[in-house]
């Protein structure tokens, strides 16, 4: 790897001037702006380094526009499936950043711009990989197919059945991510899976409008009791979640997943401090990492109806919206979760209330013990330089259940990101010296997969 | 009063005129904008009809101007205080206005600006009766205290204070008051009470900051279930407040209020209409008018807490926020009603919620039956050409208790502005012919009241 390696650093200063071009074709898939500009830049950049490549509509209302990449090795047994998104969130608020949010900045040894961690300057990673390994020698150690989302911020709506109608195309061995935050002591993280999400939002209204809450209090009726009323039903008096089957068939951990959380790195006092909190929440001998990894939530993100500011407003609000994310463990489905939901409100007699889903991530899981797990382990400790943790699930979400649970592929997560990386917020961030080691990372681990 | 109503009309376009400079300037007590120049003004221009003034700064952090006003007449024997304030709501959404909010413009026979009813327009129309009966019969016949507040538009808090040390400038037979609107119908109204007013504000926090759901969701608590922990034990399974003490004291309407209440033109099905429900609120056998009247409220002004905007944010709050008004009934005091929500809270053992409040305004009532009504109702039958309604009590708040509790001042409502008059709203208006009638209504009030 020594001479591949070299060739990174030599060239390291392009790859990053590359990126940068890259960073500043803006590529806002909830907003619509750049996608098609961003996957006609990105594939030419693939193209540039020997990958054959195909900008895929994937159909539906946005139609938008999958990046495929194909390049195969003579003679080559496996084939790795790499998946990446080059969308990003929106740039808002504006005002919060300290360089333009698409203008790739450095400073303290970081590049500034929105994407530059998530996802850019992590995907753009393996590309610069394989263009160094070509340059050095010749051919890949594996074959190689790139599946690059344009939706991944949106919750990646068209991308299950896309590949469910296109299964053969992306059909490989192992699947490899680069995205998300390294471990807040900077020590790399192999993640082997995620939880998965089921988004609702309850919206109730009684009257047409905001109304004086002098005038017409009493006999108008307040739209916030009878969701209040609701959101009582949702829990037991423990805090579990009172909706019927919602924990059926969930597991404990195996003893292998066990013993890896016992190796996760975690100081209970410092994060609690950094956290502001006096307490976590977790039930009698269940650690922090157990409950994030094996346990479902149940989370209000928002509950808005009337008055939120500061000081009086005496006002009788027409409307109440509720919004929850239930984060998903293994053997938990979004959509079943959805029905259960549905289900206990007509059972409680709440269903005048409108509920809708928004997004829905199936959770997902690859055992640690899969040989991908020595492989990924030694590359990612030669690139860099550290020893990774092994993470059996992240406690987020992301659609890496339609290759490992349909496709039926491992897949294995390294993030290149810093774990103060600034994502989805102002001011996001890649550490170049991780956009470096990424790229040796990347190149290390075709290697140490194909020789599985 | 031929002669004075006639004085009114050839006088009418130079009083608006005057109410034109009075409109302009900007008096916003929550922003402390031009006060002290708007009573500067104000009092200048009661110095003028001949109206005693003294600026009179009431203490406190604020120190807002009270402007109060005197004229004896010679072998008069009874004194009214009239109220109103000069202070003005922020004219805030600025964008929202078809005219600017400060510049006094008329359409469709109406003056649109911040203040022209709520309640410079109104207000104004006592110093212009002054004016054309000294000007008509070179003396009143009663003698009359002006107290016009400052802070109104505030919730009025150094205003009790202030008259409790100065009981005696404020002394009178009767009180007077001109505010809000007509009823719908178009009729006049007096109304002999308010509902009081205890606003509470229930703030909570976990983290110190809003965090990622999947990366924290589980371990780190949501502030929200456990005020809607909190929030479910404040009423009993019929959707009664379940504070202990909370109903004490409150008396039904006796035989006259009950009689007056059904003599209030209602139509159910248009109201319904109106605000786009189905049905009121409203226990079986009492009227909506009964409700407003003499039954107290517990409503939601607002629920804060994440996200509340489109679509999906994937965040784990950390704070809540919750703004509570009750409105009150007689024999509901805001001090002991908030000291028992307080107990409330520490019984059930949520005193760890942060509690404060923010208004309170105590209930007042003036009986139905005193000599006042018959004497105003002549007044305004005469002035408006309609017969008026009584309203015993009105749903909203305002000073008043200070003046019939404390200072044993029986006082009577009568709202000179037009139902659409869009008080605290973009686009407030007077109606320029109410102003006039406004006007000839307190000059016969002062000659009806004085002949009790």
């Amino acid at each position: 790897m020594e001479k591949i390696y070299k060739e990174i650093d030599r060239n390291s200063e392009r790859y990053m001037q590359e990126l940068f071009t890259l960073l500043r074709q803006p590529s806002i898939s909830s907003q619509g702006i750049g996608l098609s500009e961003c996957a006609t830049l990105l594939a030419g950049m693939m193209e540039d380094v020997g990958i054959r490549t195909e900008i895929l509509p994937m159909g539906g209302a946005n139609n938008p526009p999958l990046v495929y990449g194909e390049i195969t090795s003579t003679g080559a047994e496996k084939t790795l499936l790499i998946y990446g998104h080059y969308d990003v969130q929106p740039p808002e608020p504006l005002e919060a950043w300290d360089s333009p949010p698409f203008e790739p900045t450095i400073r303290d040894g970081r590049i500034f711009c929105r994407g530059s961690a998530d996802n850019k300057g992590q995907l753009f990673a393996h590309v610069k990989a394989v263009e160094a390994i070509l340059k050095t020698e010749g051919a890949l150690p594996m074959n190689i197919k790139f599946l690059f989302d344009p939706e991944e911020e949106m919750g990646s709506p068209s991308l299950d059945a896309f590949i469910m109608a296109n299964a053969d195309r992306f059909a490989a061995d192992f699947a490899y991510n680069a995205d998300g935050a390294m471990d807040s002591s900077g020590r790399p993280i192999l993640s082997f899976g995620n939880r998965g999400s089921c988004y609702v939002e309850i919206n109730y209204r009684e009257a047409n409008r905001d109304l004086h809450s002098g005038q017409f209090g009493g006999p108008v009726p307040n739209p916030n009791w009878r969701v209040i009323d609701f959101l009582g039903t949702l829990r037991d008096d423990k805090g579990r979640v009172a909706i019927e089957g919602f924990y059926d068939g969930i597991v404990p951990p195996t003893p292998a997943e066990k013993a890896a959380i016992e190796n996760i790195p975690f100081d209970e006092k410092a994060t609690l401090k950094y956290l502001g909190l006096k307490s976590f929440d977790l039930p009698e001998g269940m650690s922090f990492w157990e409950k994030i990894m094996f346990q479902p939530t149940f989370n209000i993100c928002g509950f808005s109806s009337g008055y939120g500011g500061e000081g009086t407003k005496t006002v009788l609000p027409c409307k109440t919206r509720v919004k929850i994310d239930m984060r998903l463990v293994k053997n938990q489905d979004p959509a079943d979760i959805y029905d259960k939901f549905k289900r206990h409100m007509e059972k409680h007699g709440y269903d005048d209330l409108e509920l809708k889903t928004t997004t829905a991530y199936r959770p997902a899981k690859t055992p640690i013990d899969h040989p991908m797990s020595v492989a990924v382990v030694k590359a990612v400790r030669a690139s860099f330089q550290d020893e990774p943790i092994i993470y059996p699930v992240t406690g987020g979400s992301n659609p890496s259940s339609i290759i490992c649970d349909f496709l039926k592929i491992p897949i294995v997560k390294v993030p290149y990101g810093s774990h103060d990386e600034c994502n989805h917020a102002p001011n996001e961030n890649m550490v170049i010296d991780l956009f470096y080691k990424g790229i040796k990372c990347s190149a290390t681990v075709f290697y140490e997969l194909a020789g599985i």
